[in-house]
This record gives structure tokens, C-alpha cells and sequence, in this order.
């Protein structure tokens, strides 16, 4: 078992004992008033985190079922999915595995699509959505959603569908700012909570085209969330023991307040920047993968030749980095630098770091 | 907050602290040794609670959930389904959703369909796959699934898909033995873990179908959770705590032997059942609505005219019972004895609903 902040995976990350001892309350009844009074408690500060008046549904399930639901409910027949790595493409591939016809723009790693090649794509018509990825996990790249969404609304009828996984609660998100038609996200990544519950907020055009949308299923189907949400209720039972966790992490989040939180991630990505700068300035073998203007706030995606080497000898240090990932799984390690991790702590791991670069 | 031994809801069920206390343990990376580990340790208990040498998959999600995936990669265009109380409603309903023509057979509550009707249906022929509940949570009815999957088997090809959302860990559920090709289950039963994980046991047969199965989707896709499986792996990230307290809970199952888990499960069927006969007996305006041959040892379902007060009265002595569902919502509450409740834990609450019962 590692010691207390030493997990610095892109998700899931590491959650504090006081969050995981909220799961030790004995389980209630989903459909009784604690339940409600919890649902409505936890609402308003996931508005905040969706950047959303709307309510923010809580799905029992990973980031992949918050993706599907938009996709099930959301797409049409056409889709314009906007890949900057491997989570961009799983939600192309996620709507083609719903039957839609996808047309990918992909950028270079470490870059992004840019809104002229959005715009043209657009231009050639027949969408009926568009997929992007706020926050790139594979490769430590995030996107300006408020530029694209304002293009996908001035230049189509597109619902615009965008996966904050990495970013929601560690980074601003903005439902309603950036004219997105659905943002989803999961637990165990920026929020700092253990894996399970995966959120949708979504636009009220959304839940008109979801009533027009065949075959959206039961379980991930919005419409239904939608309908309970007007009781603070889920469809299905709930997992109760991660509400908790939840409940308790959000009044936390309240007290550190959102901008701090921003504040403490970019400090967190900035440390890892210079970090990474200097360590290659020492001809140590390293080099970031995101361009300047693209770097994430919650995850730090990192070239080397000598991954398997970097990761086997933290782990025997006693700290737990993450691997790569598509498309540069081989050659690219990350440090996931999101949720409850501190500035001090990832300064520590990464002199640990530095001194095993050294010995490699 | 109840006291410990006075949750009665058929689902969620109370979980033993030692249970909760194991998701304290810090949330470890799910691609990782750990976590195969322990995928392959609790991957023998749950064959045993679903009688099937194949592997069970752990889908993050509700019972729901499970449902849906086996609809969504079992079925094809016309769904038998039969319907024994609300549960088997909705697995119609789910089967609808995915765009299936079905064709219900539905008992009168308490009853079953019998398997003439069945036979005949089959015999109208043209479905694919037929639904059924082993136990209906809603009315406390539990059905021969052996003579049933016998029956489908030999009278036709469909596929047989079975919810065992609430025997499952509680009472013998097979899917070789029946000759299901699926039976799915979760974990907030008679499992007695915290809600938040399904299970799906499916045949190599429903694997077969499931290729040529359209638009599986991505989440519920059982070929997915086939393909991790080789790895004891899970497609997406799961719910890490959850799964420790369900490693927990098999240790435990493992201790107690699923015999006298049965066994207990019946007894306390029994002394609810004799207690509900005394009752109506000495005019205490209660009455069983199972059929002798159909009572369920998880659940207890009984008429009364009195459903809102009994429950409100009972909570105020500290216990919580179940309400009614549909098609008897009104006219019934319920019990849930499943999970770890004792036969002295319901002997004790079936005192104070006595004296409830006296005064109301």
C-alpha cells in the first residue's frame, strides 16, 4: 500500500481518508427523504463545478457511461468528433458503436484541432453533433470548449458534446458559458473521489433531442435522469456509499472554494512545466508533449525512452506514476496532478523522480 | 441513523461495518497486479453464487445496468418476457427501449405463469430471446428458473435471460445448471454489499449472439467485459472501493458457505411467513401474497390496508421496511430479509410490527 500522497495516476487519483470514512456510514434508502435532502445538498456545488444552473445528473458507472448517455441521447445520425488523443477518439468510436457515422479531425499530439479546420468540417454539413475532449488525458492537453463552442453554435445546429473527464473540478467547466449541450465527467479524476459515479449536466436543446432520439436505452438514457432529477431521485439505485464520499468531498470543495482549487492545479501543472523544462535542459531525457498554450492543469504527459524503467523504479520508491497512452502509449509517461494533490507533494515526488532520471 | 439489524428495504440492504470499513482502504490503479489479484480472488465466489465455471462480470452500475447489457447483446428483434410483478415489467420495458418488439405473459400477482402458457408462446414462435425474474422483488415471488430454461431449451432457440437482481447470494441461482444464458444480478441484495456494482454471468452461446448483435453500445457491451476478462480486468475503470468491499464480502460468503447462506435465507422466509399467517389469523388485517409454492426467501410481500402507517410506525421504533410496487403499490409493504439479516434479527422486528399492528 503506498503512502498517502504518492498515487499520482491520471485517474483514479488519490482520495483523502476523510472522503473514503464517509463511505463507513451505513447504507439509506435511495428513495427517502436523507437521500433527497443528500441529492439537492450535493447539487448546487456540482452546478458550480459544471459551471450549470441546470441539475447535473449522477450516474452510477465510469466516465464511459456519462460519455455514452450523451452520445445515446445526444447524436443522431452524423457526428464530428474532435480527437486530440485517446479519450477523443473513444468517444468517436463510442458513437459509431451507437450506429452513427463519424468524421474525425485529429490533431498532432501535443496540439490541438484547430477552429479553421472546425469550422470548414462544419461547413461540409450533415452533422448533428459534435464530440470534444476539454482535457485530453492521454496526453496532457486541454482545449479552449468556450471558442469552440461558440463557433460549433454560430456556424451549425450541431449539439456540441464535450468530455470533461480530467478537467471537471480541477479546471473551470462551463455548460452554460460555453454553450455546450452536455459536459460529462467522473469521479475519480479532478474531484478526488473513488471511482463510480460519472456526471452529465445538460442544456435544455439537449433534453428537446433526446424526446426525438430513438433507442437511447434505459439505464444511460437522459431523459429518465432528467425526470427524477425533479424529486432529487436516480432512475436506479443509486451507489449510496459514493454519494457519501460525495456529499462530503463537495462541502470540502466548498471550503477550499473552486478558484483556489483552479489555482492550487494550475500551481500543481506549473511546477511540473519547469520541472520537466529544467530536467531536459540537463539532458536528463525528458520532454513535455503538450505545446506551451495547451498544457493541462490536471495531467502532465511526459516524452522519455525509458518509461517502463521511470515507472518501475518510482514504484520501488514508492510513488505510482501513470503509463502512456495512445498514440504514444510507448514513449510518454504522466503524472497526474489533479484533485486533492498539493504543489509540496508534487515537489517531493518529483525530486524522487529526478534522482531516479539520474540513474537511469 | 438506524441502529445496526433494522434496515428491512428489499434492496439496498443493510451492509455489516466490517463490509463498509473495507473501503476505507486507499483506491489503488485498476491496471494493476493488485487488482487482477483481486479480480481472480473474488472471481471463484461469485461462480459459485452464479453456478457457472465462466466468468461473472462486475459492471459498475445498478442491477439495471445488467439487465440492459443482457438485452442489449442478447436479443435481437422479438423479446418473450415474463412478467411476474413490476421487475419483470421492466425488463419488457428495457427490452422496448432497445428498439425490441415484445410480447408479455404475466402471471396475477403472487402467481406465476405456468409453463403451458410459456410452451404455447414459444411455440407461436419468432422470438429471440426470452426474459424472466427469478425472484420479483415487488411481490416477494420466486420462480422455477430450471423448468423454465429446461422448457425454453427444448421448444425453441431463443436465448433465456434471467434477473437475479434479488436472489443472487441468497438463494441457488445456476447458469449452466438452468441452462440461462444469462443471469444477471447486484451487489445491494442478497449480496449485502453497498449498492453500485452489477453482475453479469453469460453463456458462450449468448457470446456467440452477442457478435452478431447490432449497436451494443459501449458501456454494456458483454464482449467488452469478455475481453477484459482475460486479463481480470474491467473495460473502464471501476468502482475500486466497491470491489474491496466485495472482496471482502466473498471472504465472508466463503466462511459461511453458501449452504447455510441458503439455508438461513429460508428460515428466515419461514419465520415470516409463519409470522404473517399468526397475524392474519388473529385478525391483525394482514395476508401473504405469494402463493405458498412461490414464496421468496429474500423478500416478504403483505397485504394490508394500512400501508402508510405501518411504515411510519415502524420507523418510528426505529426500523425501515419496504413500501409497495407496483402492481400492488398501495396495498402492500414488504420485507427484505436478505443479505446478512438473521432469523433473530426479523424474529425482533416481526415483534415490534406486531405490536404495531396491534395499535394501528
Amino acid at each position: 500500500m503506498l503512502e498517502a500522497g504518492r498515487f499520482f495516476v491520471p485517474g483514479p487519483t488519490e482520495v483523502r481518508p476523510e472522503v473514503l470514512d464517509a463511505m463507513r456510514r451505513p447504507v439509506i434508502f435511495h428513495r427517502s427523504p436523507a437521500m433527497e435532502e443528500l441529492m439537492r445538498r450535493v447539487s448546487g456545488g456540482l452546478g458550480k463545478v459544471f459551471g450549470t444552473r441546470r441539475t447535473v445528473h449522477v450516474i452510477t458507472g465510469s466516465g464511459t457511461a456519462a460519455m455514452e448517455a450523451a452520445v445515446l441521447s445526444g447524436t443522431v445520425r452524423r457526428v464530428l468528433s474532435i480527437v486530440h488523443g485517446d479519450f477523443g477518439e473513444r468517444f468517436a468510436r463510442m458513437a459509431e458503436a451507437c450506429g452513427r457515422t463519424v468524421v474525425r479531425l485529429t490533431s498532432n499530439p501535443g496540439d490541438v484541432v484547430s477552429l479553421d479546420q472546425v469550422r470548414d468540417a462544419l461547413r461540409s454539413g450533415g452533422f448533428d453533433a459534435v464530440t470534444a475532449t476539454h482535457n485530453e488525458t492521454a496526453l496532457g492537453v486541454v482545449a479552449d470548449m468556450r471558442a469552440l463552442g461558440a463557433l460549433v453554435r454560430e456556424a451549425s445546429d450541431c449539439l456540441f458534446l464535450v468530455d470533461a473527464v480530467s478537467s471537471a473540478g480541477g479546471v473551470p467547466v462551463g455548460l452554460d458559458d460555453w454553450g455546450a449541450d452536455a459536459v460529462v465527467s467522473a469521479s475519480q479524476k479532478a474531484l478526488a473521489l473513488p471511482p463510480g459515479l460519472a456526471f452529465a449536466a445538460v442544456s435544455a436543446r439537449f433534453v428537446d433531442r433526446a424526446k426525438s432520439v430513438k433507442n437511447r436505452g434505459t439505464y444511460l438514457d437522459v431523459l429518465r435522469y432528467e425526470e427524477f432529477a425533479g424529486k432529487a431521485q436516480s432512475p436506479t439505485t443509486p451507489a449510496v456509499s459514493l454519494l457519501f464520499a460525495l456529499d462530503r468531498q463537495m462541502a470540502d470543495i466548498e471550503v477550499e472554494t473552486l478558484d483556489s482549487r483552479f489555482a492550487r492545479h494550475v500551481a500543481m501543472r506549473d511546477v511540473c512545466t519547469a520541472w520537466v523544462q529544467r530536467a531536459e535542459a540537463a539532458a536528463l531525457g525528458v520532454s513535455l508533449v503538450a505545446r506551451p498554450e495547451h498544457r493541462s492543469p490536471t495531467v502532465t504527459c511526459i516524452r522519455t525512452n525509458d518509461r517502463d524503467a521511470i515507472l518501475q523504479r518510482m514504484r520501488e520508491q514508492g510513488y505510482e506514476l501513470g503509463g502512456g497512452q495512445a498514440p504514444l502509449a510507448k514513449n510518454t509517461f504522466r503524472i497526474g496532478h489533479m484533485g486533492d494533490h498539493t504543489v509540496v507533494g508534487v515537489e517531493s515526488m518529483l525530486d524522487v523522480l529526478e534522482r531516479v532520471l539520474r540513474t537511469i
